[in-house]
């Protein structure tokens, strides 16, 4: 069943080297290279000679949303692949597939940011407007980003459909596009669709669950196994044991997210955070509300929610006052070092030094701020 | 190759009843009978036990936005499968199979009409409001259309995973989304995003590739191939012949379509039209503009695309005195003719009767009304 992969378990892997920031940018300057092939297979198919202002279209709507992110999740299947193919599949062809593969993670990633950003009326998105917001494109933004989703199967079709793992990545790809889309529901339904949220409802639990779903799958779990299938891994258990890494990965991925979101400069994380005015149910006040005497909880349901900077500069003090900030620096340490301990503990030969590199690069720690 | 098709080709087949109306409301019986077992299959998987809000929510979305159509396309799908498939092969379990596969059409074309809707500030859809407007729900809807779309993906892979056909129905489905939207971008860059439309570009040209890729490939193309692939048929000169047709149709389909947006009662449509408040192309304006005066088209040029009623009424005055309400009608009669001959030179064995059934139950004639 797995013999590729045990071909690839038996050669030993190198240990993550002290130069893997600068092999990050090495890598993110392949995918780029890879790009304009993208946009051509996209939009210069041939098959739609007839409608030239949609390419034309399409073309603009693939540059302004697609390459100028952080490329995380592309870095992750190339990263994954490098580390899980056997050494002789590594050839210069299967690392252009693979960064093709990388390109579809980024596809279903600019989707799904360019819908949030209309339901969760954000204002900007890795240093620009929001698509919605460029040019008054408005509501037709949601048509835009239909066609990037769809783009991922037309990019699938072209690269894959000889190889085996075709039927695999397909449903890859669709099945945790439906997790997410659960995901941002839950979400949704716990913001109250943007009237006042019911903070009752902002249990530990729930927390996890959106997590889970709407960040978990997509940006780690996704990646990764998209890479194990087409390095040929089929052993149910070692997707098992990996989706419960990566899934924990996504969750301290997600936390800190929601930390920067308060108290992250705009610079860091490319738009100003909305979280206490749009009434998500995000870590920062899901901890608060543990912690909040009847009084203070009285002030969260007064103020969170709202778009009056007053009222989530109240928040913001009440955050501070419940040492919110030092919780995150420590839950980030235990949960950072629970993590190390639990990627040691991976047992069917998936190659421990993948998971830390992953660990490294997208969790870095922040540690205290205030 | 095409084996099971020459199996199918070889038996006769029967003549369109002149019951076929009374057999279409059975069959629309037989559809709504499946429907619990998908809304089962969809929501109470087991997978998403954690998240019983969302499965609940989306049994709501499910409930409010699929069953309730003339269920067109499920109806296609099955009539095509049942002309189709080799008499041996219309088992209890197959027919089944085919139902829910129309199912997928109509979850297909219900996430459509959602995002159509938001994008076109409708206000209602089958008699009641569109589902952004019920309660409130706002911009959080496109998360629930976008549910829908993948619950096709679900219900392909629950059921046919293990059929030859499998891969052919994903691609389908994909593809088909793709070009759907590709068709919704043309007709928005049309609009000029919802403000004021440049008419110069609404050539009957333009028209024809706006209707090829928004209607005719989903509304026709779709169900009629997915049913040819279920059915075994692989030819492909056949799936060529049979597009060609399908196509055609759509575009009368959609004729019909825009005559009705401006004509037709609320009762026939279910809503009332705003293709010329939204500035749509249709193909009344197009139609309109060919006739035009330079006079007559300045007015339009100051009327169309704006809410105003009179400005409306001015338009659909102007429609008047230009007689287009006549020339659909003779358009009408013409192209119903002709697609009747074009659909007895198909020479590839596909049956006849097929083909003119759907054009009757879809491209029913209206005649004149004024």
């Amino acid at each position: 069943m797995n013999s590729k992969f045990n071909n690839a378990d038996a050669r030993t892997y190198s240990v993550v080297p002290n130069t893997s920031f600068i092999s990050i940018k090495d890598e993110s300057r392949e995918l780029m290279a890879v790009w304009p092939d993208i946009v051509r297979d996209l939009t210069d198919a041939g098959r739609h000679l007839d409608i030239p202002d949609v390419t034309k279209w399409l073309m603009k709507v693939l540059q302004y949303n697609v390459p100028c992110g952080g490329k995380n999740r592309a870095l992750t299947v190339v990263e994954a692949y490098k580390s899980l193919s056997p050494p002789d599949q590594i050839t210069e062809e299967n690392l252009r597939l693979t960064r093709i593969l990388g390109w579809c993670t980024e596809l279903l990633q600019a989707f799904l940011l360019m819908v949030d950003d209309i339901q969760d009326h954000s204002e900007m998105r890795r240093n620009q407007p929001c698509w919605y917001l460029y040019n008054d494109i408005g509501l037709t933004a949601i048509n835009d980003a239909l066609m990037l989703e769809m783009c991922i199967y037309q990019l699938l079709k072209k690269h894959f459909k000889t190889k085996e793992c075709y039927v695999n990545l397909l449903e890859q790809f669709l099945s945790v596009s439906l997790k997410t889309e659960m995901g941002q529901c839950l979400d949704l339904l716990s913001t109250n669709f943007g009237k006042k949220p019911n903070l009752d409802l902002f249990t530990m639990d729930r927390y996890n669950s959106i997590v889970k779903y709407k960040t978990g799958y997509y940006t780690f779990v996704l990646p990764a196994t998209a890479a194990m299938s087409f390095a040929g891994i089929t052993d149910p258990e070692m997707y098992r044991q990996a989706k419960t890494i990566l899934l924990e990965m996504g969750h301290l991925f997600q936390v800190k997210d929601d930390y920067l979101d308060c108290y992250g400069s705009i610079e860091d994380i490319g738009k100003s955070g909305t979280d206490i005015a749009e009434g998500k149910c995000s870590w920062l006040i899901v901890v608060a509300l543990q912690r909040a005497t009847p009084e203070q909880k009285k002030i969260l349901e007064e103020c969170y929610g709202q778009s009056d900077i007053e009222k989530v500069n109240r928040v913001k003090q009440l955050y501070q006052e419940l040492g919110i900030s030092n919780t995150y620096a420590i839950y980030e340490e235990e949960t950072y070092n629970l993590l190390h301990t639990h990627i040691q503990q991976i047992s069917r030969g998936l190659p421990h030094d993948l998971f830390l590199k992953l660990l490294n690069r997208t969790c870095r720690k922040i540690g205290r701020k205030d």
